[in-house]
């Protein structure tokens, strides 16, 4: 298999640029990438020295893929003249861009993972701190301020996307898990009843739970196939019976099952 | 100001999409866009829609502009058809890749926000609940288990520093408060001086902290303009003194306060 040296160069984080690369390169199985991010490369000194370091790579075999966003012209050029393959995923664009638009663009550097204005750092700060005091079923009497309450089985996946909702979109999102005692009946617990409309169900593969659940408790009735086979059947019997929208977060990562709630709950999202 | 209705379109979350194209837009400082984002658009039905919309978007005035990220070909065909202007953040690649590469590219939906394999998936998962479970100064005896320890005074954003870098890239990230009392002296406290090489400091502003502790406690000597300066100054002194990286967060979003300790701290991402 070839193995083929690329970098992810940007003047800020590169998180955008990397994903880019990611999702274009996972399209070329035969291929082995080695990717390296070379984040905040902000000055043409830095620039220079990254383009020594590709065209030395360049030496050692075929030339570097190097994939950018770099939105300074100088810094940008003295990437462009070395020994490279350059996917310039920033400046592809722009130019078609100005033409539609018929203005020019700033060239300034991107705010995208930018500086904030004060408003949007605090939403996100109190959509954080949200998520965290209502964590697990903590605060239920904190729910009217809640936008969506994720509810579902220990383990389902509730804690890591109210807090990936909470940094991501600034919504604030409360979990509740759905203990067996819950569950022993289809009813909403109490404590939900009242907020049925802003519920949110996740559900998961019985067998997948069971692998997450022995991981750390091994033994215990709990993570047995039994008690994962009958907590996810009657969650699910709640959700459908209370009319609970609800996603199946076995395969999906916490940016899909953030991305689905978002979008399948209509929130408003604050940043 | 012209107006210029803007359409992110992916078969996936579209997250990549949108980050690069609110980076290209942010160019344009001289354009109002409207965006919205319609993730999801996985089958030719849901494409057929789609194109419905912008066509009759286009009908209203300018043609819409779209920015997509879309792996399927008939999918992308059915929005290109549209009366829109095109930029194909996707395919504009991959031809060259394919030509660099000299393989066909495999034309499946990417994996960058999708399936996870279970090691993934454990890892960021242990990774949350070890910035959960050490949050705040809790649990210090944990810190053996810690890749990082992010410090500062109260309100400079250790916690969603701390939760983005778990959630983000797997990194075992947990926070001590410096409060007041540790603030009276520039040594490290107690709980911190073992873990010296793990340490990472945040600080900020102290205007702008002020700003931040007196959204929930003005009035309280904890909000005054001269214990945000005073604790400031003694934690970047004991910073300095006891050779501690650190990072101002004023201006920075929890991207780039994440990536920036990633990058100098050299921590190994798990994801």
């Amino acid at each position: 298999m070839q193995k083929r040296f690329t970098y992810v160069i940007s003047d800020r984080t590169g998180l955008t640029a990397e994903a880019l690369c990611q999702s274009l390169l996972s399209q070329f199985p035969q291929v082995e990438f080695d990717i390296e991010n070379l984040p905040f490369i902000d000055t043409p000194e830095k620039a220079q020295a990254t383009a020594t370091t590709l065209n030395e790579k360049a030496l050692q075999g075929q030339k570097p893929l190097v994939f950018a966003t770099l939105v300074n012209d100088e810094i940008r050029e003295i990437i462009a003249s070395a020994n490279i393959v350059f996917f310039d995923l920033f400046d592809t664009f722009i130019g078609p861009l100005e033409k539609e638009l018929t203005v020019d663009s700033s060239h300034s550097v991107g705010k995208s993972h930018g500086v904030l204005d004060f408003a949007e750092y605090s939403s996100r700060m109190s959509a954080v701190n949200f998520a965290m005091t209502t964590d697990d079923g903590m605060e239920t009497d904190h729910y009217a301020r809640a936008e969506v309450v994720v509810i579902g089985a220990s383990r389902s996946g509730k804690t890591p996307t109210c807090l990936y909702l909470s940094l991501q979109f600034g919504i604030f999102a409360a979990n509740y898990p759905l203990t067996t005692e819950d569950l022993h009946t289809t009813q909403l617990p109490p404590a939900l009843a009242p907020h049925q409309h802003k519920l949110f169900g996740l559900t998961i593969d019985p067998f997948r739970l069971q692998q997450i659940r022995q991981q750390r408790f091994s033994g215990d009735t709990y993570a047995s196939p039994k008690t994962c086979q009958f907590e996810v059947a009657q969650a699910e019997a709640m959700y459908r019976s209370a009319g609970i929208p609800f996603v199946n977060t076995t395969k999906k990562s916490v940016e899909e099952i953030g991305a689905t709630i978002l979008h399948e709950a209509s929130l408003r999202r604050k940043l």
